[in-house]
């Protein structure tokens, strides 16, 4: 999938010299359909920790946050690396009120997190903007950055106003459309103008519907562009730049093989609530009513999923992906998706992360 | 899906004045309940033809068109309307070799019906763009008029070179936007300007994996538009505007029922087929191995079905869909979707028939 | 420079047809000529009145509205159509408090407007944004059209609340691009939908250095799309629509004669206040300091203008006008010019007059 | 008029904080007038070079070429930097059959200077675009940039085909937006990736009316970023970034001076061709005939001067200058301006740079 799109984003390339591709395709191809068999697509952290693993969770008016401190140990279990996750889930960000709440419970988090890994008040800022401009789905950290309030340049023609710190800001673009990796970009700027720590910002793929353009993460260990999606990009944090990293990400796609799996999770669910809660024709499943099976507290036994889903309600969740997308990439329909209303979400999105980095990092800036 | 796109175009309203669609919310939910769950969302006729209906489908190199006659009896047993159905079926426009040859066979069976519903050479042509130009997977329409060769208001100030015929466009916007009806102002404008003909363009919804960016529908029976996702709009059709309507659709979106519908289709036929043609470790179900079994015959039987999927093995492919809808729309996860690279596929398809249109409407014109 | 413009925007038949103008592009051409030789190019009522008519100019805190009533002498006397004519003169709209002001000011214009001229709390309006939205200095109309609360298709569902009014709104392009008249397109829609009027929004041309940008044209005349750039649109007014008609326009564009004969005028007054107050190497006029002559009264006598600029300074100002339009246009140099910040302007211009118009139109809306 | 833009570039600091910037506003205004006022405003060296100066000129059907070289005293004399300067001057890039021929002109003299400053076949390549984006007469760079055929990535993949060299890109914005010196950006990433050589592309200000849109510069001597609008960023260049500079541009703006000095040259040579040549009623000086003076031999005496324009008619060109620059910038008119089809013209420019630029580095490219 990666490889279609940076296809598509080389469309000179692609169209006029297809052999100059030819060549990689293969190893690039094979990769992807390791990558997308074995492992389960997601920048989430929070995706991969199982149930057994207690997370602290506060409700702020509606708005979830869950914090978490990955230590040695647990990051090597979960393959993440170690480090502190934030997540925040909430609704919509359509709704205004709804917007303006999810922008300040995002800018404390983002303060109290400079605040615990000791970055100062007035320490100065780049905050990078990963993404493709053009790619809508894509494009959160360019149009988060684009609403930045950047003080760098003002700086150094004459002081600043107290609450104003030193800020400055980049889009680097993507490997496909200038032939840098991004973290080159990143590290030759860095080592020029010498910041005290960046943020970087970047679209990512889920792992859960529900997830999707509804939640945003934020984390001190980094980011690997594009590693939800069987990318390659070197990775941008302090062991690569030299400098602490926050990265926030919200995800904005979700692949084919998780929409399938959640279905089918869900059925189970639906199936076990309705059998035992709804006078129903089992021999057709069809409850003929909207029930939210999700706000109910239901246990799926063996027996439920063996009846329901014969052979497939044996497998385990992890098993299940990769019979899909086993199934669904060979046949190429594995595809990343987003919600076809992805255009507005996103501008809503970006004026919620834009302004609340503004917010988080002046702290005289007002809305 | 149609409601929650239309609040985002209205996002004043959503966000300053929620009460004024309160007390519309209601009934246009249910309605996209009902809708959603029994009948297929797809704008595609080919999609609704079960196998027994045998199609005529001729191969252009590689390029597959199928053209359709449904007769009254036909129309009334697939609910679609009396008329003539052409889909042209192709891999890939973002390569320009192949974007040129679906350019040319969509040009040449553009030309085929109207000349075979008897429309002149110089007939005068109104062209409309439907859908949202600030929605990517909704913006084929606009994004295709924007290319087309408009010669009406220079006819009217001189005349034309042989080859160039009288042709005018409208992009009408969306309901959600324009607070008017689309059929309205097309009705309108046809009183005023008097064409001999239209030929309408939007985005249509898909019931297919396969089919999503990679089909034209070529079709005399007018438009209703977004009546693939449960909208109301007022078809666009001769019956409405009182000129012969020709409308022309790409499946630019799917929701998540046909995604997963699809997929355990797909799950069968791997299944039998590796059951029956491979090693395999059928607790696990796994085969390790990328095999299109899409390529092969496979025959699907009803005890395989049952074996591997229980009772859901036991469903009619219209069951399956009804149970995947029950399941997702209550607890909000019935997506409708586009691939994450839209933006890119859409500005190569608005390139085919904008100026597939501009060969078949001027016979002199050149690319 | 309205035809190269419109030949710009039909790229393609420019490009693979270029006969097919060639025969009127000589009509054309003159009529550029002679209309830029002897009429001034402008929208704006206000810079076609002479001093000697006193004009009722009100301080709204810095922003000053001058409104003028022509009778049917008057507008005779000026060639303008008879009506009411406000205009808001403002220093910087990118300014958000500045904004916000000017925002308020014109609100209120447009109210009293629509109450003198007898149009009701709940009347129904139709908003068209003229111009060019693919054009910056051209897409003040469809900027702002795009700001709108819409309402007339959730009215058409179910009740609007209190303090909400029908309203709709289009953008119908520009013939160039669609070939239809624009004004049959508006009216083929009012025949259709019925409103009880109209507000059309376009952007103008000035007629005077310090207006460019910097002035909002209120009037219940209607509006003569590219009359002030040599365009021969049709009038959209009640006489064409047969609805009264308020256009809004903001002046974003000034030709090369404007500039330089703005200047010349410049000239004379900072060389007759240099030469009485100011010690000045009278052989070079160079001042050597930042004076602004415009916020004194200066006297030009004729002999100073005589002196300076010898058989020019002889010259009235519509000579003057005359002279630099003989001399500039036949070399093709008679441009019409925007300011290099276009982009920008234009963007906080489209949120005064579309969220004006929301306050103007419904009474309980809030920004 | 720099600072003007950089703010609207900066919203929220103007609109929240002007403080901020309150107490730099004073220098950079300062500095503004100054520079307007003894400087002319152009990036163009081909405009600093007085008659006197042999240019070396060839027509390429109707294009021409001037190719000019600055040795030490020349580049002393027109405090222009030592090296070599080709200008390309067109009528109309937006008759398809004209761009053809321009790209083709434009990509033989980047190749030739390439080869006459010793750059190899196969030399590695960083392209950048300056300019924003997001300001359409400043978006020459980026616009061009998106067109190019970028490899470096595929190189690091496998090997390149013949004829395609390693290209990779970066649009850095610019410091209003970004807070960072655009020079230091490139700097970093040149010092990461070590290309072998740069092409730096950029919209600049010209001198003449005749220039705007219509000429491109091909130099080897770098280039000072808004050098030419009173800007003051550093320049970049092989001095600065330690590898050969190579920089590209089109004048897309022009102030108001230039454009009412070059009016005045045109009255003045208007006059004395019509003087004598022409039964012209002098006391009105107009001819009511559009005559082309430029096409012909004008000599202008000094006595024509000073009785048409009395004691303007008197000044040199430069003082010219600074009377207009010391009359319309303290009174805020001395604007940058773009012609108002600026949008179209751009676009068409970016094809001309972008795809002359992929033929001229990759040998192998087709378009």
């Amino acid at each position: 999938m990666y490889f279609i799109k940076y296809l598509l984003k080389n469309q000179f390339i692609f169209n006029k010299n297809r052999k100059i591709v030819k060549n990689i395709i293969g190893d690039v191809m094979n990769h992807e359909i390791d990558l997308s068999k074995y492992s389960i697509r997601t920048d989430l952290a929070i995706d991969l920790l199982d149930n057994s693993f207690e997370k602290n969770v506060i409700d702020y008016d509606g708005i979830l946050v869950s914090s978490i401190y990955l230590d040695d140990e647990k990051s090597s279990l979960f393959s993440k690396k170690k480090g502190n996750y934030i997540t925040i889930g909430f609704d919509d960000v359509t709704d205004s009120f709804n917007q303006k709440k999810v922008m300040s419970v995002f800018c404390d988090h983002v303060r109290k997190l400079l605040s615990d890994i000791g970055i100062g008040q007035s320490d100065f800022c780049l905050v990078v903007g990963l993404g493709n401009f053009n790619s809508t789905p894509d494009s959160l950290g360019p149009g988060s950055v684009d609403k930045l309030v950047v003080t760098n340049h003002l700086y150094n023609l004459g002081d600043l106003d107290d609450g104003f710190r030193r800020v400055c800001s980049i889009n680097p673009g993507v490997t496909g459309t200038t032939g840098i990796e991004t973290c080159d970009i990143i590290k030759g700027i860095v080592d020029k103008i010498n910041p005290d720590f960046l943020i970087v910002i970047d679209a990512l793929a889920s792992s859960s519907l529900e997830r999707v353009n509804k939640t945003i993460q934020i984390t001190d260990t980094g980011i690997h562009p594009g590693s939800g999606i069987g990318n390659t990009r070197k990775e941008i944090s302090v062991e690569t730049i030299g400098k602490p990293v926050i990265a926030i990400g919200v995800p904005t796609t979700v692949d084919a093989v998780t929409i399938v799996s959640d279905t089918i999770n869900f059925m189970e669910k639906h199936f076990s609530y309705a059998k035992n809660n709804i006078d129903n024709p089992i021999n057709k499943l069809i409850v003929n009513g909207g029930i939210n099976y999700l706000k109910k507290d239901v246990f799926v036994s063996k027996s439920d999923k063996k009846e329901l889903l014969g052979l497939v309600g044996n497998l385990s969740d992890v098993e299940v992906r990769k019979l899909i997308s086993e199934v669904l990439t060979p046949v190429g329909y594995n595809f990343m998706v987003t919600p076809k209303e992805i255009d507005f979400v996103i501008s809503k999105l970006c004026d919620v992360i834009g302004n609340g980095l503004n917010m988080a990092l002046h702290s005289n800036y007002k809305v």
